[in-house]
């Protein structure tokens, strides 16, 4: 094990500043689809709570946009494009703690970032952030948070795992139709975030926090689990047959 | 020829423990957007029975969160998800009985929560339940969801089939194109189920049991014909270099 | 070259049966969907035709249905699931003439029983069939028809050329893709069919021939054009090497 | 270092030949699917501009098709289909300039073949062409249009890298995505071209050239940045082997 000497010292490398850039790239692009989607429903039809095509927009602009952010980042940096997914593969170990703060660095920046310029050079009033339904508690919606991250998290793990053969081709397609399902799910509901990163930047630029916390310790939570029972449970690394497939 | 002793045994061993909890995660997971789609288009628009992008986001959720489920369970369980596929292969000898059993307690164990947990986290009234269409016969609606289960089941058998070369690697991608193809023909005859772990267990939190002998007969059916036209008919071991291709 | 004797012999070995069953299967499944979504959409909003989310409903139900379609059958009988892109395989003698018309009859006697069942068992009072908006002339709108099935059977010869590498497993969905994206262009002015069969089986069972031609004549040529352009122009064997990529 | 007669000499040579007629039949896809989605949209539903699913429908299109159109032209021409995706690749030295004018001449050509084919086959009164909302400044929008051709031939250079090992298997698919989620992203803002050719050739044939130079501007300079940036400092040659994935 290293100190922490070293592992600072490497969490300063090229290699790993090339990997910072990537989060950045990578979490701009999925949140500049993410958001711009969204308020290119809201001014398309300023009513775009109540029709399921502007769901359906926005859950495939997520997708496509996932897909895509992981995989162009995924020999750099490996993809994660998230908070969540870095805090899972830091809890499993894949990942060093100071590295893993520098990516959460970048991922925040980039987020705000993409929020600013699509504000900015649309010319437009605000900034749609997630919230929550009415009827529903903070704790409910964390676990709804929370659950969808897991899942995510979990495909992640799946998706990067070298034992599963040709299907590690379609790894980041996968990744991006999760979030995309998940969407489609709990848009009225949470918004299906998923992501603190993409919270924090619609919510500072769009100047709202309400519920903010919701979209951080759901979605930590969930990404935590995931890291440990794909490791440790489901795809312990003495099992490399598999059964039945 | 194992002895059922022997596969009792086989069916409580680490590797089998581990395949029912892969089929628990990945039919939670399909049936969570399977359902949340249904209920936020429904959230969104009260009537939108009525509207073709309703259709347009439960079909789409549908096809990518199969895609995801049979692609993170597909070294572990082989990706089932599914009663009806489990079924269909257990007639073609490719899972045990036992261990097939198992199977689906974990799948409509798995739709049970999956129904409850949205609920309860949405604090929503009801949950969708799959219906048929005034017009048609339970019979008609069982053959309907057995022509489309056998395609899915055809699909997987073909999926899974060592013999398709690169062609693999796309195989849970194309498992759930099929799955959302159909949702988009089905939606407002039958729903599209395909599935009874998910009629079930919407049917059970929901409360409306009306019909559901169609989500069952017919699929099973369907999956076991699928199974053995597939091996025996189709694409029997001697056809190793097909035609044409 | 083989004589037109053994030819035939060859037309109805265990093999090409097989070919054939796999051609009526997936012509099935491709009608099934493509027609299914159009009568979906019709029963939710029987206005659907001024409403681009059919569009979508039915497009996206063509390219998911597609890709399975082909995938299902690509290593049995090579996926053709349509007379235009068989004659435009037989025009570059890729499959025999008598094996040919073995395959125009699974796939018009598919897609006629995919509209029967449709029919019956949603108990329809009519199939909706293909018709060229008001102001076209059936000329235009068999060149239109002709450039869609164009661009469908050149991408189909691309996605079967051994040369392409490892792209080569991608081949069906991108099959799909170019039918998605063809429906989305063509739908509400001749209806994206590019393909004899669909419109055959539709207009049998819907009753009406009415402009018929067009779905026969357009795709024919534009299949035969694409499989001589590729072999002899863009393609030829001796470039095996390529630039630029 | 090639001389310049001898780079010309090149560029009329066969395969380069073969190249030019690649980029043409791709763009002349694209663009087809691109500018008819939107007619087809416009068709159903004159106020389509208020209206998700068309955005949607438009985007799809886009999606499907720019996959389908690099996938077909990957091995012939390196699959540009967009001036800026040649400059792009001109800038980081991967193509000559004599050859990159002759893609220019072809992808222009062929978007203005496909807007006049479209529009004359569908007798349709005009053709929709590009442009920025009300309030957005020329400037603003060449940013937006800037940054999204970034990610784009970003993408493009990430999904031809032959180290990224068996991800090269999806790379049509991704740059078809990241097309389709910037469409949804910007749509209504400046309707998401990314492509100078796509641009020009509907504007030609529209009649209506205000504001061209934002879908000039912006991309080249765009691309321009992605290729600078992604050869010398994320994925420079001596990092083969990354952090982290």
């Amino acid at each position: 094990m290293a100190s922490l000497a070293s592992r600072l010292e490497h969490a300063i490398k090229p290699d790993a500043l090339r990997a910072y850039l990537a989060e950045f790239i990578s979490t701009f692009l999925f949140v500049f689809a993410a958001v711009g989607s969204a308020m290119a429903s809201k001014k398309m039809m300023p009513d775009a709570t109540t029709e399921p095509s502007a769901l359906v927009a926005v859950a495939v602009a997520n997708a496509f946009a996932l897909s895509v952010a992981v995989y162009i980042a995924a020999n750099v940096s490996g993809g994660h494009v998230n908070p969540a997914v870095t805090f899972g593969m830091a809890v499993g170990g894949h990942i060093s703690v100071p590295m893993a703060i520098f990516y959460w660095i970048s991922q925040l920046l980039a987020s705000v970032m993409a929020c600013l310029v699509f504000k900015v050079t649309t010319v437009s009033q605000h900034i749609p952030t997630h919230g929550i339904q009415q009827e529903m508690t903070g704790f409910g919606a964390s676990i709804l948070e929370g659950l969808m991250t897991f899942m995510l998290v979990y495909t992640f793990y799946a998706a990067r795992d070298p034992r599963r053969g040709p299907l590690g081709a379609i790894g980041p397609l996968v990744i991006g139709l999760v979030s995309g399902a998940n969407v489609l799910a709990s848009g009225p509901f949470t918004g299906g975030s998923m992501n603190p990163a993409y919270s924090f930047g619609s919510a500072l630029i769009g100047g709202r926090f309400k519920n903010q916390a919701v979209y951080w310790i759901g979605p930590l939570i969930g990404a935590a689990l995931a890291g440990v029972i794909y490791d440790n449970v489901v795809y312990v690394v003495q099992t490399a047959d598999g059964i039945g497939v």
